[in-house]
């Protein structure tokens, strides 16, 4: 499926090697990778090497998925079309969104930055294949949703791991999925997952954006927990 | 809605640290956890310190969640009661799939071993919420379905960080989501996302074992990315 050419990593070589065995030193980092890990809307206007994403996007496919089923797929939206496209779309759904909130509420909505749509160089729609052969429904029977979840997944690894390198991911969800999924002509079957915007943040953050606003504070674990 | 006493970490103090910077190393390993990061079903019999996944659940709950939504809802499934409905449902999905299925693949099928239900030490029913006031909607309008994404996220990350520790987690699909939410008294407005079955890993492996037991081969990154 791949329409043009595209910077590639190496193959990389079977790994028959021992286990990784992780020490705490590396487990730090990787708390403070994922306490650092924001979704970006603020981005610099420089390039990103697009062997680098892919490089990452590489890693991000080989975590598991239901049944194997790798329904991950990515369409990178590089021309000036396209990106209209989606541009129109969001504003379109947040002036729609913008219309749903009253009073105070409305006005702060309005001032927050919802998308990095207007700069970040590298910009992936993301799909979910509901009806490829692979994986033949092992996991998915009961649970078709497991398809999307697995996307998810890999769009979560990819995000950490640009953070690793420095790079911001935003996940712009402000959009209407079936117009999104027939402006970039999308495959049939294919289920539209998240757009994201992937640049060099202008700041790094460990508060969440809609936090510092005052939209929504964290709330501590015990609010999510419960036993049976 | 903490039902009884779970032992929870301490709390954290409140950042102000510079942003971390990752060099290659932390690169090189977060990679190897990526890779090494498998589905798993087959565990020890030994138990896991509580205290260690409330720990790593509570950096899980770091991440993203759309509209700060925070929508996760975590059930500890301990009780033998909870765990026996579990896997009643689970053998009925899984003869039911079974069924789906026939001759050779029927076979293959059969011989797979696709939950650690029976010996995992940590089982954790997980949730969205959502009709949660949190968030107030934001970044949902269009794709609610992003709040039982969010939660995949944060499934994710507590993915990785038990690996890190040495722990596998295994993602069981293979139930009938209404019935598991009413043996479990889901509250109402909860959507069933995944069961998780945590402990002690027999073996790493590399390989998904899928692949291992031929149900479904790794395809090529090509196989994933277009471009428009």
């Amino acid at each position: 499926m791949q329409d043009r050419k595209l910077p590639m990593s190496e193959p990389r070589p079977s790994h028959s090697e021992e286990p990784p065995e992780f020490d705490t030193a590396f487990r730090r980092e990787l708390r403070d990778l994922m306490r650092w890990r924001r979704d970006v809307r603020h981005f610099r206007s420089d390039s990103v090497d697009r062997a680098l994403v892919m490089a990452c996007l590489e890693e991000a496919c080989k975590g598991p998925s239901v049944g194997n089923s790798q329904p991950w797929r990515f369409v990178f939206v590089d021309t000036p079309d396209a990106r209209a496209k989606v541009k129109a779309n969001f504003e379109s759904a947040n002036a729609d969104a913008l219309a749903s909130y009253h009073g105070e509420k409305a006005e702060r909505y309005a001032r927050l930055k919802l998308s990095g749509l207007d700069i970040a160089p590298v910009q992936i729609a993301v799909f979910a294949e509901l009806d490829g052969a692979e994986g033949d429904g092992l996991g998915a029977r009961t649970m078709p949703e497991t398809k999307a979840y697995s996307v998810v997944a890999a769009i979560q690894c990819l995000w950490l791991l640009l953070r690793a390198e420095g790079l911001g991911l935003g996940w712009v969800s402000i959009l209407e999925p079936e117009r999104l999924s027939a402006d970039l002509a999308a495959e049939p079957g294919w289920r539209f997952v998240g757009y994201l915007c992937i640049g060099w943040p202008t700041e790094a953050q460990e508060r969440p954006e809609l936090e510092r606003e005052g939209w929504q504070a964290r709330l501590p674990l015990e609010h999510f927990v419960k036993e049976v």
